[in-house]
């Protein structure tokens, strides 16, 4: 039995090593151009297929890494909802979008590689899909994204679905770019991430409530 | 003579086939990832200096890529700036932000990488400035720039950076997925580049007139 659990607990940090070493390379270098190879010896094994071992594909690998934050964005979001009045305006439905994702940022210091990644993944369709089902496609994300369209009655579906998809650019690339500059030394707009949401939150209520041209 | 022209008119047919063959492969794999070698083989060339040969280093290849279609972008929006009139409000200064690019966008067909060729040159600090150089920092843009600061003259200054900033990668991006569904047979918000132009002018119009929060 205890080698069992040593053995588990052994494979448990290769998993973690794996997912530090991926999320790095796919932000450095982009998803389709980092292979299982790489990412095995980045991660420290002798044995080159480490990843195929511990994850199966690279689409599984992407999934893994995707899923291992989003039940702790989950947990920020649903209790930002619990607390959220009845009477919440668009802008308070709007933050339960931004702030699990830039508080999970602040928390993880300088140098993180997560929001790249997560730009790197969603410009491969196939990857952008699984991101989507694994960070989008939650109970507190349905819940959220229901609460903001009540407040959006006469949008039409086309443009919903539109600023939906500007929203997921404009948060992912808006924190991206914020990472790499924090990493690299270079300026930021803004002095914090707290200030970061601020200022996404509004420029996204801006966005949803703008008048549509027919 | 004769001779001289007829070489000089080969080399410009190999910059061409250079600058095709290097938006596409930085559109599909990243500016970092793509070796010139690379280039000059995808393009035809037996001499495998001949990226090195025709622009130097990589970074004057992007800056040649940027700056070909910046001539043409310059005009449109040149254009569409002398017919603006004096009573011209916020989303008509955002028109010539954005139509220049989708139009030139829509005449390039299907496929096109430039979208997706800036958008990862944008991810590249040292090549974002030079992006930013040879196309935002030219006349039309500037009076561009000039007539939306006239029409926000309260806005903090680093709110109009971070707008600016947002602005830029919400374009960017949103033209690089449109880009790249079109190209692999995916879905899009939008069925025209005009309709798309349509959708971004609206949401950049509510998001750069979206109160401030202090």
């Amino acid at each position: 039995m205890v080698k069992v659990a040593v053995r588990s607990e052994r494979a448990q940090e290769t998993r973690v090593a794996i997912l530090d070493a991926a999320e790095r390379l796919f932000a450095e270098h982009g998803v389709g151009e980092v292979s299982n190879r790489q990412i095995s010896e980045a991660a420290g094994q002798a044995n080159n297929f480490a990843v195929g071992y511990h994850f199966g594909s690279k689409t599984e690998l992407v999934r893994a890494i995707v899923h291992r934050y989003a039940t702790e964005t989950e947990q920020r979001r649903l209790r930002m909802l619990a607390a959220l009045p009845d009477s919440a305006d668009l802008r308070e439905w709007i933050s339960c979008l931004v702030r699990p994702v830039t508080d999970h940022l602040d928390g993880l210091g300088v140098p993180s590689w997560r929001a790249r990644c997560l730009a790197q993944a969603n410009t491969v369709p196939a990857l952008r899909r699984i991101v989507i089902e694994e960070s989008v496609a939650t109970p507190s994300m349905r819940r959220t994204l229901e609460g903001m369209s009540r407040l959006l009655p006469g949008l039409p579906e086309e443009v919903h679905r539109e600023r939906g998809d500007m929203s997921r650019l404009l948060v992912l690339h808006t924190l991206a770019e914020r990472e790499r500059a924090l990493h690299e030394g270079g300026t930021t707009a803004r002095t914090s991430w707290e200030a970061t949401a601020v200022g996404l939150i509004d420029a996204l209520g801006g966005l949803w409530f703008a008048p549509v041209t027919t």
